[in-house]
């Protein structure tokens, strides 16, 4: 005989309305509580009801998350931190990895088709105003992560202030002629970071009333090889830096090892800091701007499924997380002709 | 006006039959025609119709993709090749990350209430009879990545005689105290990995006539902090290993920072060796047993795919792809006693 809800309420020792809000995934049930529902639920065989009372309502318990990239270390740890918070509430979820130029065309082109999901959460994407116009007009809770915009739920870090800390830090070790590693400003899937880190990285340069040299930057696409590439760029230069900004800490474990293939030593010869305090940053001993990726994926995560459970509740809140300069040997103490 | 299926085929310059399939995601087109096809779909606003094809052939256009975990770079990986691959063919990848033992005993409960895939692709897993018997009784293909079973179509390495041979290579070397850094045998996630390898190093061990010390196997769960934990307590054993065999890369990268924080040097004092060939391996000057992750990936997808398709074609081959031996500085050349 199939279980009740009433049962699965008895075992839990809740009430039918919990039983009913633990199912539906609804973000207002303790934990604890969701979990001694569902162990109940699942002991009981009670497993078709979820999805019944999902059908019902005409949810899916699923959120669309769009990233640029997957296997990069950043958009890894999003990935996996926003699909725990999704489970915990009982939510899929369904991954689009937009891949390439014609992937986002595509994407953007068919977002009123995508009625599968009841949220939909956006990664670092430089976005232009038909593509905000065109999620704006989706039936369902929109959030970004890693960027902000009037009228949407987010939470970022601030990418000019973290990118200006590291440029400041190697000013303040003496540097003056300081090589950036960044992304491509015409890559057509224009994410976020490259452009707002470059932004910071000129700030400091003039703030500090240093003139900008383009032959200083360099394009390392926030891979590995890209960074040892772009790294290698720099220091054939004739007169070649004293002192690296890396976008991402993946880029500059790359420029690390063209550093080490061009005997030169870090950082007595050329300094390296990175960005995003990367799992293999302290082992590298790798200066970085460390930014709080669960934290920032846990909080629009929530915020995203609140809204969901109640649509009348307008939180368009723009939540900025803080990142913090960290110290490691790669920028050492070294001060040139101090 | 709205466009129809004879205005795509005709901008396409395709037959009707071809458009229908390509916007079904069906296999059997080439990529270049799919993609005409799509830009024109997409350039006449036909965008509802391959949705309400779907609906109309009871297909979702989405597989399901299982993985113990997603921040790990072999799973990383895994994810942005599967997701390639399906994307590529119209498809959307539904991730589930068991996350947990609890995680993992709803998704197996639940299994049946899962319509809302085409298809099920399923990572690493070490999965019990009553597991196997749910998957085999889905009313959709199933594909296992990384391991292998009768009557499942499957994808994987042979992780025993990869880590067989890069013990074999330690004793090459003269190595005679041989550590292993691996998973958690009782871990409640059972992933295969960890079992397959400690089965190819000790193997290796008792061809060479060595007995197995338990004392030299520790428990580094995969990770890096794991890894430079399990190293940190075998090299503190009172006659500690002249060589570690760390089943993960990212393990071995935590057992080149003990052994450095102990003040040995490696490979002089204890040489190293990993699993993988991850993206920071050559970087970090480490040797290691290289597996194909991709091409494995895209092999059990398109089989996976051709299996939805044709639903009659019985296809459950077991798809065996070769390791490689790469040979760097962490394992050298010196020899004990040579």
């Amino acid at each position: 005989m199939a279980a009740s809800i009433e049962d699965v309420a008895r075992l839990a020792g809740v009430s039918i309305a919990t039983v009913s809000r633990a199912l539906r995934g609804l973000p207002d049930v303790a934990t604890a509580t969701r979990d001694r529902v569902l162990d109940a639920a699942t002991e009981l065989h009670y497993v078709a009801s979820p999805f019944a009372a999902r059908l019902a309502s005409g949810r899916t318990a699923t959120v669309g998350l769009v990233v640029p990239w997957v296997n990069r270390w950043f958009f890894a740890e999003v990935i996996d931190k926003v699909e725990t918070a999704l489970r915990t509430s009982g939510y899929d979820l369904l991954l689009y990895n937009l891949g390439d130029a014609r992937g986002r065309g595509r994407f953007f082109e068919q977002l009123p088709m995508r009625k599968r999901v009841d949220a939909m959460l956006i990664a670092s994407l430089v976005m232009d105003e038909q593509e905000f116009t065109a999620l704006g007009a989706l039936p369902y809770p929109v959030g970004l992560l890693g960027m902000r915009r009037p009228g949407f739920l987010s939470t970022c870090i601030d990418d000019v202030a973290g990118a200006r800390t590291a440029v400041e830090h190697l000013l303040e070790r003496g540097h003056r002629r300081i090589g950036l590693i960044g992304g491509d400003a015409d890559d057509p899937m224009r994410y976020t970071p490259p452009l707002s880190r470059h932004d910071g990285y000129r700030d400091a340069l003039a703030a500090a009333g240093i003139e900008a040299d383009p032959q200083l930057e360099a394009v390392g696409y926030f891979t590995v090889e890209g960074g040892a590439e772009a790294a290698a760029r720099l220091l054939a230069l004739p007169h070649r830096p004293s002192a690296i900004f890396a976008e991402s800490d993946e880029m500059a474990y790359g420029a690390l090892r063209s550093i080490a293939r061009a005997g030169l030593r870090v950082p007595e010869d050329v300094a390296v800091i990175g960005f995003d305090d990367h799992v293999l940053a302290e082992l590298m001993d790798l200066s970085t701007i460390r930014q709080p990726v669960a934290a920032q994926a846990l909080d629009i995560t929530t915020r995203l499924l609140a809204a969901v459970a109640d649509p009348d509740l307008v939180d368009t809140e723009a939540v900025t997380m803080p990142t913090e300069l960290i110290v490691r040997a790669t920028t050492g103490t070294f001060r040139p002709g101090g």
